[in-house]
């Protein structure tokens, strides 16, 4: 029997599809590494703490499974957003919570909308199950499509609050509306939230069909240890518990999240330096180089690079990004979205990183060649 | 909104499933646990050493995303093995590997099969995927049901070698004949096959159509960090890797699991005194107390325990269990199948807690009162 005649048994939809491909993560030091919004500072000391005492002297307890449902760590998110802790449900990682989510709703002519540009994996999610991929795309404002979502007849719609990768937030009385018209499970991918001035995730006592996701990824710098949660009716809740793996969240990835999420002081000087950080570094793009950037509630920004003769476009986008690798910076960029492609997305670093990017800026606007075949000049307004 | 009418909207196969319920895994201290087969040892000192050094002063690695591909454990396994990093795939646990097996080559309409019994993990993952299930029987003998396999039509078919609960090996040839005449996928989950006088990862090189699949959760003393992986065909590895989260396995399970593997001389140590030990409680088994018991290749035992009056049964192993757990002693039953419903399985832990279950097994036989109910004794052969 080949290799081939049993690709042939399965899924017919898997084999057309290609992965989700994630940013760079090099694993050799010496990067500044600004393409993932990984936090830029370690997480609390007792975070440490806990992950030494936990491992102890000879790592005994590792023999053992974990508690299946995250218990302890359910109950702290539970108390910190005035839910029950059957409102919770861990995952490993916020997409483990994501990829539960599309499998309870989409299915083979079932489909999954998501507003676009978001987060690029909702698409890859829903097609792994399958289904059709209904976009719902923002205009040049990057208002939330409210008419879109309401008139849609998915059974489930992803959007990202604060948006990714564009930074911005969205007006409260458009959440509002979304959530109230929309006829399916509204997910409300607050990844960014712990960035911004406001958030929703109290709104789950008002909305059954509200379900908001969170990560420990980047607001508690744990990106390494994959945890995530969502919150919503205790119905939908079950609905993820049937489908989640039993063991889904490790033994130390459990104790790291609940170290780190009772740690409100370290983690809101966190909050507080990224966002001083993030303030000046929008200045510096929209100020002193004129570049249009829009306004961030994230811990990164989403900027226009011109060139030295003031021009934008994906050629530009290009030659700044070679650059920057080139110095060992890593930024991101999606080219193949009108809204998105003639923008980078900078994650906020330590006040050095930043400070060595924009003169890696300088040395990109004083030295690289100009770009053949850039669009001219074009001022842009949003 | 109501939860009710969003429950209208998920998948409908899924309202009247119920998840797979695992061991009891209380997390306060005091009990003897034989019921998941959690190993009876802590994991290698070089984890505990590996997982310092990742940690550090501050856990600044933490905050940054583990490698993707779990590259450098990927690397290891394939060396050990003697395949390439492209025939491997590290889950998070085993059971995220069987949910991607399943996620690829069952659907509605598709079934999976599975040999019964055996873990009954696998039909709960089929029954997630909207697929029917085709269940392979055992006989009494616990022979492989070769047959059965080369007659399926599935996709996919799932056995446990050496088996659980049962403990039985099987027969290299009857393997290589259900290997060579089954039409799809045959996934042999070898997670007990470190504990077995000879098992078939290396046979992934000779057939296409076979993935074997490990964890590190018995073997390696690390079920509290999940993790588990697949050997197969490239092209079955990539199938894998297309429905695999991104970053399914944390920074420390990875560091974690890489210093346990590369450490051969300690595990094949405690391999040596496991079998050692399941030697003596399996003699204490038959030759002192006359239990009928499976002669094992795992590491625990499936026995049917005997009352005071050499009667078996459901009932008896009801009294059995609820003895021991007044004297906090976690053993595992499986009511539901007529070829284990007078079992009990019994993970092999140190000679200690063995020593102190034949006590309470003692007590057992000298003050339980006889059940009501139970059948006649009977003897039984294998």
């Amino acid at each position: 029997m080949s290799a081939n005649s049993i690709l042939q048994r399965a899924r017919p939809h898997l084999l057309a599809l290609h992965a989700y491909v994630p940013g760079l993560q090099p694993q050799e030091p010496g990067w500044i590494k600004l393409n993932t919004n990984e936090n830029a500072y370690p997480p609390s000391p007792r975070v440490v703490e806990a992950l030494q005492r936990e491992i102890g002297a000879d790592g005994a307890s590792l023999r053992l499974y974990p508690s299946p449902t995250s218990a302890p760590l359910r109950a702290a998110v539970a108390r910190r957003h005035g839910l029950k802790p059957e409102n919770v449900c861990i995952g490993n990682g916020g997409d483990d919570i994501l990829n539960l989510l599309v499998r309870c709703f989409c299915g083979p002519e079932v489909a999954g909308a998501w507003t676009v540009p978001s987060y690029s994996l909702y698409p890859v999610l829903i097609g792994l199950e399958g289904a059709p991929v209904q976009a719902l795309e923002f205009e040049r404002d990057l208002r939330l499509p409210v008419g879109g979502i309401v008139r849609s007849e998915a059974p489930i719609c992803f959007l990202t609050t604060p948006n990714a990768p564009t930074g911005v937030g969205f007006a409260a009385e458009d959440l509002r509306a979304a959530i109230a018209g929309f006829r399916g499970l509204l997910v409300a991918d607050e990844t960014y939230a712990p960035f911004a001035d406001s958030d929703i995730a109290g709104w789950v006592r008002e909305f059954p069909n509200l379900c908001v996701t969170r990560s420990f990824s980047k607001s508690h710098c744990l990106a390494g240890q994959r945890i995530g949660y969502a919150l919503a009716h205790p119905e939908v809740i079950d609905l993820l518990d049937r489908v989640r793996d039993s063991y889904n969240v490790s033994r130390l990835s459990q104790v790291a999240a609940l170290a780190a999420f009772e740690d409100v002081g370290y983690y809101d000087g966190l909050v507080r330096t990224i966002r001083a950080t993030r303030e000046r570094f929008f200045r510096e793009l929209t100020q002193r180089r004129g570049w249009f950037t829009y306004p961030s509630q994230t811990n990164f920004v989403f900027t226009e690079p011109r060139d030295a003769a003031g021009r934008a476009g994906p050629e530009v986008v290009k030659s700044f990004y070679d650059h920057l690798v080139a110095n060992k910076i890593l930024v991101r960029c999606f080219p193949s979205h009108p809204l998105t492609r003639n923008f980078a997305r900078i994650s906020i670093g330590t006040d050095e990183e930043m400070n060595v990017l924009g003169q890696t800026i300088d040395t990109w606007l004083q030295n690289a060649p100009p770009p053949s075949s850039a669009a001219p000049a074009k001022p842009t307004s949003s």
